[in-house]
């Protein structure tokens, strides 16, 4: 169906970009095959590190015209295939288009290439006392990656999600034009919200070149608390309590014994504490020192009222590397910890997470799976980890296919989406269809043609 | 092209709405053949007071099987001919779907239907000691208008504008079938995000008749500061400066004389001050007033420094009602002092506030039209007025042409939009299309054509 890419097509991208930037076939790593969690591997053809929005359109319009498929990628930290070659053809690597190009003070707005780094924009923009607020556990994640999956983090409590903080993009579209929208405007009613379609369709729309994006005056305090609970109901159960108090909360995740523990024996570090069963973590951030004060008080003394053993402040440098390190570390501990995992990033109501994470609880006793999970209980988005250990093959499979049915069938029943921050990519497409219904993927799938009426950008994704 | 409406149409219609609630031809009031600004007139055939989501999709179901164009209308308050049914057929009126169905406290949402008056929402959950912070000047527009405009208005500073608060909806597709978009939850990354180009579509997708709306936590202080200048241009300059300082505002609202002038005479009533030329109002909310304090004492002197005469507190509540009064009437008095007007609703990027009213001094001298304008300073969004005065028509016609064309170039030379948050409707169709270019509108036309195949929905607007 799609043309494979032979010698001329090489010769000619060599002719649009340095050759020293193109790798073919054998030259490209198998890193570029899979993504984070590895569920489908497939080689591109030729991988190409571009530099510049224009690079991008040459590219693009040639693979348009001699319809080759086209998959742009980033970090790769995704986890759910979005961004692997699935029909090989070209891959537009990012990670050389990393630059931050302006902070602007009167708009407070930073434009970046899309390869930049989450953690390299984080710390530009703190050095000049502003603030990027969304903040996804994956630090290593380019912002190009982190727009098309709209991610969230641990900061939506308070400052929302990736979404929130796009004002402006530059794309490429499927057939190599450059088109501009939104801007450094911050209110904009000026026909359909094309940006806003982009933001999380997971580079199936056209591909990212430049972002503007909103800036906050950095807070002058943060302040984080760590509270131990007997049991696991007890620790979420509080959540729900917590919100309904209207206190002003940065962060709300909360984490197992059984994580940290994980974590630990990955990171062979001490967590501050591993005598309680379960842990919720709590930020508080702000201008005012005794505002902050007031709601961290008002917040433990509920915790503890509800069952919390103690409230521990996360203050010295070593225990806020401890704790942070830990819970930046969790992903890549359960994954060491088994031979394979897969993953369900459901979002849920704010109200339902302690629902929902008994649940997982009684599939894991149920299908006989081990599902660590840990998560953003401030916002209702959980990482859920199926865990194959050493089962056979087909076993886990066939475990997995039924956990998973039965915890996207209780998301729906609550009220929740098959997707908090990481996307549909390939692993979710068919939990996307069967939430959504035949109309609204219908609707997607037309969407998609109008952009991209040769189906050649990251082609078999989403919907 | 379309069908006309006869006799068994309306036979149809009664059959499933009672007909008490459908009005045909004579019996409609010429106010449903206008908006506020009654820049264009066309009644519709027939107007439908609807009262559930069923009951509009099967008027939908209808209209599109029998190719009648449908408009849908809430209070009528927009200014550029969005909510006028251009091609006749049936307008839809959404007014008496005005309940609010639910306050969700543990997920800090409300769910209303349409009709819902913004005052009525406001109001409502402020009893309840929530907030639902956008906040514009048109207090009476429906809440399903406010979404479709993607409503903006003066918290926009420091909370953002309706789209940030529409967590889902339900709409009516030009085929009648009901979907769901969105829900409760907090981040989503479930598939394209229809629910996003939804809204500020101005009715031209589907038929939005319920909401799920994100409420904060009220603000336990509000304190508005009104601040004085010797010239606008003192005015405007200063606020890049307030900006830059990363000063914490809710509110940075500009007013000139003149337009204050006409919002007395219009009222009847007295503002507290009228000696000076220009002025800023200034508002800060939190729940530490040491913090607003903080702040406004912060701004103030900044303020004072540069240019400003004085600073007065607008506590009392007679001082409080003189002014927000007045700016509530600023519209409704312009076009009191003139025969007819016009508005240019941009919006620029902050910075280039100052430098883009002091513009329209410019045009207004170098085309001789009379141009009040007031507007939301602190967010870039502009309420720039065309005053006809006496003109005789053809004059007019050529001056506002001419005004219209240089204040638009301008933005877009600014890296500014042609709507901040008052649509493209019918009125601003021609610029939306210069400034975004063929390809872009292309783009909005197909993706309107995937909604609505047989361009039925309120045609003739947008794109």
């Amino acid at each position: 169906m799609y043309k494979k890419v032979d010698n001329k097509d090489i010769e000619y991208l060599r002719s649009v970009i340095p050759a020293n930037r193109i790798l073919v076939h054998d030259e490209i790593s198998d890193d570029y095959a899979h993504d984070e969690l590895g569920g489908i591997e497939v080689k591109p053809e030729v991988l190409i590190y571009v530099r510049s929005t224009e690079e991008v359109s040459k590219v693009m319009k040639y693979a348009y015209e001699n319809e080759i498929p086209v998959v742009a990628r980033g970090s790769g930290t995704d986890l759910v295939g979005a961004a692997v070659a699935l029909e090989g053809g070209i891959m537009i690597c990012t990670k050389q288009m990393n630059h931050i190009l302006e902070v602007d003070e009167t708009n407070l707005t930073v434009t970046v290439e899309p390869g930049v780094l989450l953690m390299e924009l984080q710390a530009y923009v703190e050095e000049r006392d502003l603030f990027y607020p969304p903040d996804p556990g994956e630090k290593s994640a380019t912002i190009g990656g982190n727009i098309s999956t709209n991610a969230g983090g641990m900061r939506a409590v308070k400052y929302g999600v990736t979404r929130d903080y796009v004002r402006g993009l530059t794309v490429v579209m499927p057939n190599g034009e450059i088109e501009h929208f939104g801007g450094k405007v911050v209110k904009n009613s000026s026909g359909y919200d094309i940006k806003d379609l982009i933001i999380g369709s997971e580079g199936t729309l056209c591909i990212i070149t430049e972002a503007i994006l909103k800036l906050v005056p950095k807070p002058a305090y943060s302040v984080s608390m760590l509270l131990p609970f007997m049991t696991m109901e007890k620790a979420i159960e509080v959540v729900p309590e917590i919100i309904r108090s209207k206190a002003s909360l940065t962060a709300i995740e909360y984490m197992s014994l059984d994580t940290i523990i994980s974590a630990e024996q990955f990171l062979g570090k001490k967590f501050p504490d591993t005598n309680y069963e379960a842990y919720i973590l709590l930020t508080f951030d702000g201008n005012s020192m005794n505002e902050i004060q007031d709601e961290y008080t008002k917040v433990a003394n509920l915790c503890i009222e509800k069952g919390a053993i103690d409230g521990y402040f996360v203050d010295t440098d070593e225990r806020k590397k401890s704790v942070w390190n830990a819970r930046g570390a969790f992903l890549e501990a359960i994954k060491a910890s088994t031979d394979l995992m897969d993953e369900c990033d459901v979002v849920v109501p704010k109200g339902k997470v302690a629902d929902f994470i008994k649940y997982t609880h009684e599939v894991g006793k149920e299908v006989g799976l081990r599902i660590p999970s840990f998560g953003h209980a401030g916002d209702g988005n959980l990482h859920i980890y199926l865990c194959k250990d050493s089962m056979a093959e087909e076993i886990w499979k066939q475990k997995a296919d039924k956990a998973f049915e039965l915890l996207y069938t209780k998301a729906r029943e609550f009220g929740g989406m098959v997707s908090g921050e990481h996307g549909i990519g390939y692993a979710k497409k068919p939990y996307l269809a069967r939430q959504v219904g035949e109309n609204q993927i219908e609707l997607m799938r037309s969407i998609k043609k109008v952009f991209d009426p040769k189906n050649i950008l990251n082609p078999g994704k989403v919907c």
